[in-house]
């Protein structure tokens, strides 16, 4: 019975679910160490030493759940950069559409941009067998977690003393969101395993509720609106030169993703009360 | 007996030693956060991912190797902040003097910078009584010591491959080295207890074998020609300014201090093809 219930049946993957798990695995490792760089540089220049430690703490974490994600590869003999390269350069066009001109736009971009990252490998887990899902989900437990760590906090109280950088912030949020989405939305398109487990993530919405940091009713808008809504530069290039590629569950169970990420979007901004 | 092997008499410290352990894991604490960030910064703009995730790997291990010096504070009451606080802004001048103008000339300053500081926390660990040193000592190893991940094999190589890179390297680890000399000379004027436990790491130097990394014979340039020998840009300015405020054997110390973070730093060199 102990056998069982510890390496029950639906562990054993089929050739699919074991290359979907490798590419949600690197794609997540490959965020994951994209957030490590940009919370660990900002060390430097953070406004005094608690400040600076508590990036620390925090990147040091990411750092860790970045590791784990490397050994579901390595336990299958896929070394750390092979399970990484399909993502290489991912986010270079994000990075250079969004050069944060301050410490604390730098940190928003940290929580919005790579909390919206996060937030789609987290959707995208539950499109995994449970247990499988598990690896990369325990990954992805929020690194600031603890209340005295939280970086929406240390953002929340700054902008309430300083309403000029609320205001700057909340404009920031939104532009880093919009090319966020953007971003996400190119990836369920180029990467098909990707994809797929949106769709399953998709079909099983109905049974598993959603916990990617709330219980709020999800918002209705489509994805066209979504994109429009955020004022991003150029949200709609990419999205009409796609269209048509995927069929219709693909493009609901996108769409639906992109509607899950805005609004775990937006009840972040407004813990950090930018929603304005 | 074995009461008396694990807990001998000299690890109970008196109040000057106590006072001398938490200034050292203070300053040791900060160096390893700065070190940290201009690692783990280093994750952006490498050439290529395995460079990445080496950097990522390396920044982690020291983030936690500065934990570690932290719980000597915590261990004793004294909060991370405070613990580091003497030490803040320490290396904004340094920092403001050495802006590097690429990636390999920031992981260099990284490596001779930051390993010239190490080092001298080394030697002042073990000032300290040899139970209580462990700590820091422990804290301190090289975190990048395996060989797949070395950093200055990294930089080996890409100098051999480029005579150009490496010439400017050559001579960008001797500004970075000036630099670091002279801040290392400056914290030994004004950081009297960090002067103390020069001075008794300088007293035991013959009964103990120095191994920094090496057990190559010690320079014995006097400490104005080793800072002359580096061309920094203002090595003589606070060097004579400061002349005559310590006692004879606090200048035979600090000297010797500096000749061996010299020696050290000139083995560095060496290992990287960097020398000439």
């Amino acid at each position: 019975m102990d056998d069982e219930r510890f390496a029950p049946d639906d562990v054993v993957l089929g050739p699919d679910e074991e290359a979907a798990l490798l590419e949600l695995a690197g794609f997540t490792a490959y965020v994951r160490l994209g957030l490590f760089g940009l919370i660990a540089k900002h060390t430097y220049g953070a406004p005094g030493l608690r400040a600076a430690q508590r990036m620390q703490t925090i990147a040091v974490r990411i750092g860790q759940q970045q590791q784990a994600l490397l050994n579901v590869g390595a336990e299958r003999g896929v070394d750390p950069v092979a399970l990484m390269r399909p993502f290489g350069g991912l986010f270079d066009s994000f990075e250079a559409r969004t050069a944060e001109s301050s410490w604390w736009e730098g940190v928003l971009k940290a929580v919005v941009g790579h909390g919206v990252a996060s937030d789609l490998c987290r959707l995208l887990a539950r499109g995994l067998p449970d247990e499988v899902g598990a690896a990369v989900r325990a990954a992805l437990v929020h690194a600031d977690r603890d209340k005295d760590l939280r970086i929406t906090q240390m953002i929340a109280v700054a902008a309430e003393r300083d309403p000029v950088l609320a205001s700057r912030l909340s404009l920031w949020g939104r532009r880093v969101a919009g090319e966020s989405l953007t971003l996400s939305w190119e990836i369920l398109q180029t990467r098909l395993l990707l994809a797929d487990l949106a769709e399953t993530a998709y079909r099983l919405r109905e049974e598993i509720p959603l916990d990617l940091d709330s219980d709020e009713p999800v918002s209705r808008h489509s994805t066209r609106e979504t994109l429009q809504d955020l004022g991003s530069a150029t949200p709609l290039r990419s999205a009409q030169s796609g269209m048509g590629e995927k069929d219709d569950e693909g493009m609901g169970a996108i769409a639906w993703v992109l509607d899950e990420l805005k609004a775990e979007h937006s009840r972040r901004m407004e813990r950090m009360g930018l929603a304005g």
